[in-house]
């Protein structure tokens, strides 16, 4: 067995020593604790988590998956498992968790707190993440679809860093190379639209952070956002997105399988406004669901085969 | 006429000399136009704006303030005006706006690049913004409202760092004191709950950012959390939350007068976990909207009255 192999296999961890003293652990922003709900029997059988910012997309997705994996009748209801707040959403089909996380570093962060967490109170197994979501392409034809081989920050470097006590953290962010690769493979089978993998710049904002000339505040001239995008482009970055880092930076510190797997809804180094069509930019996010979909059904199927 | 005032008079304004260029500007997460929408119709009377975290209590609070002014049947409907997204949610009650803005420094950064461009695009002036939220308090009780006199940073400096074009930027963050001295003497005037004014500490996390216990990482003791949570109260900090500090500085930048108001839900010094009941949570949220609703009510009928 090699290593990846054990990591893929081991159960997924939480690494808190204070957890085991906590009488119960309420997870405020799913409002799920294990107080209050049998975490085991409602998510013990998950094996892939889909996690993406908008709630909508995530029901979306959630019907999209029943539908290929055939799992129930299509047209059932499927409740918002967070009914209770609405911070994030949660949806389940059998195998398969579908969770909105917001916009933004901080916002995926408090949700995959949570998650990791109600992944081991509910003792799951063999978890498989996959962040499913938009992006700005850089030198890629708008529709195209980034598998993230390495999450960078603003000045391209693959770390991600966050203020702990006061004190600056720098923290991996690799993500597992094989599944990227398997992503890709899957592309190739569908073959219905192109998908490449490239590095992804993670930023804490959309306008100034991202080089836009659109937003409230602008300082910097065309000539020098192409030459911040131009440098990037150099660096291997195909898309921009803004949570990449600390969700492969949270799902490495877990012993999580991940992956970042984003459509690119225009190339920026033609433009800041998207300006597609609602039915265009429909058509591109489905493709993330589609190879994703693929993906789960594939390794179901495998699984099932070999039992 | 003195400098305050000259600020509170002027026109709100973008610092953007690329959006004259622009045919149109689309406002992509509100789902709003200048190509599409009558923006100086839609929003040119707007003088309040409340934002805050949670798109359900921002309806809550539409419903509030229109109960309130009086402004209409209080069991009419008020529409989501973005209701064509999903990723912020928007209400209108006469001359208050109520707008979402999710969780985290980079989900209320886009959001209020977006709200500067839309007041003005609708020519607003004169126009008042205060965030209203959640926050864990230090050494008050819960329950407590804190106006916030300085946003920090979470290594207690009053600053809010971000990464334009690679590089470092450092911006201002200096709040409006005398709107911040008018709410705590409208909090006197009401009498009904505890309001301080004291420095709210703004962080990247909720869990490992803030010094908690329960996250899914935690490599710190409980002695750690505790001498960083005093250190926090030594430097003046009564609260903790997500979004202060870009919000300060975004607001500084476009010349808004802007206040930051958030209720403590518990006091970091004694857990982590929010565990009172949703009843007692409600009650204390309310409590950020009665203060305001109360200011925003005096501050109309002051106009109504000198016209």
């Amino acid at each position: 067995m090699d290593s990846k192999h054990e990591l893929k296999c081991s159960p997924v961890y939480v690494h808190n020593p204070h957890l085991d003293a906590l009488k119960e652990d309420f997870l405020y922003h799913f409002n799920l604790g294990t107080g209050t709900h049998d975490l085991p029997a409602m998510f013990g059988d998950v094996k892939f988590v889909c996690v993406g910012g908008s709630p909508w997309r995530m029901k979306v997705f959630a019907e999209y998956i029943a539908t290929e994996l055939c799992m129930e009748d299509p047209k059932s209801e499927y409740p918002n498992i967070c009914a209770g707040t609405d911070r994030y959403a949660m949806y389940k089909v059998g195998p398969v968790l579908s969770v909105s996380h917001g916009i933004g570093i901080p916002s995926i962060a408090v949700m995959l707190h949570e998650l990791i967490k109600l992944i081991h109170h509910a003792h799951c197994t063999d978890v498989t993440i996959m962040r499913i979501g938009t992006s700005g392409g850089i030198g890629v034809e708008p529709g195209t679809v980034v598998v993230t081989k390495q999450a960078v920050d603003g000045t391209f470097q693959p770390r991600f860093e966050q203020v702990i006590l006061g004190k600056t953290v720098v923290r991996d962010i690799d993500l597992d190379q094989s599944l990227a690769k398997e992503l890709l493979k899957c592309s190739k089978e569908l073959n219905q639209f192109e998908t490449v993998i490239g590095n992804t710049m993670c930023t804490m904002d959309f306008y100034e952070g991202q080089a836009r000339l659109d937003g409230a505040f602008c300082f910097y001239t065309e000539k020098d956002k192409q030459d911040y995008l131009m440098k990037a482009s150099k660096a291997g970055v195909c898309n921009i997105e803004m949570e990449s880092t600390v969700f492969a930076a949270m799902c490495k510190l877990s012993g999580l399988r991940a992956a970042v797997v984003c459509v690119a809804l225009l190339d920026r180094l033609k433009g800041d406004q998207i300006s597609c069509s609602h039915e265009v930019l429909q058509g591109y996010e489905q493709r993330v669901q589609k190879l994703v979909g693929y993906y789960i059904k594939q390794q179901l199927k495998a699984k099932a085969g070999s039992t």
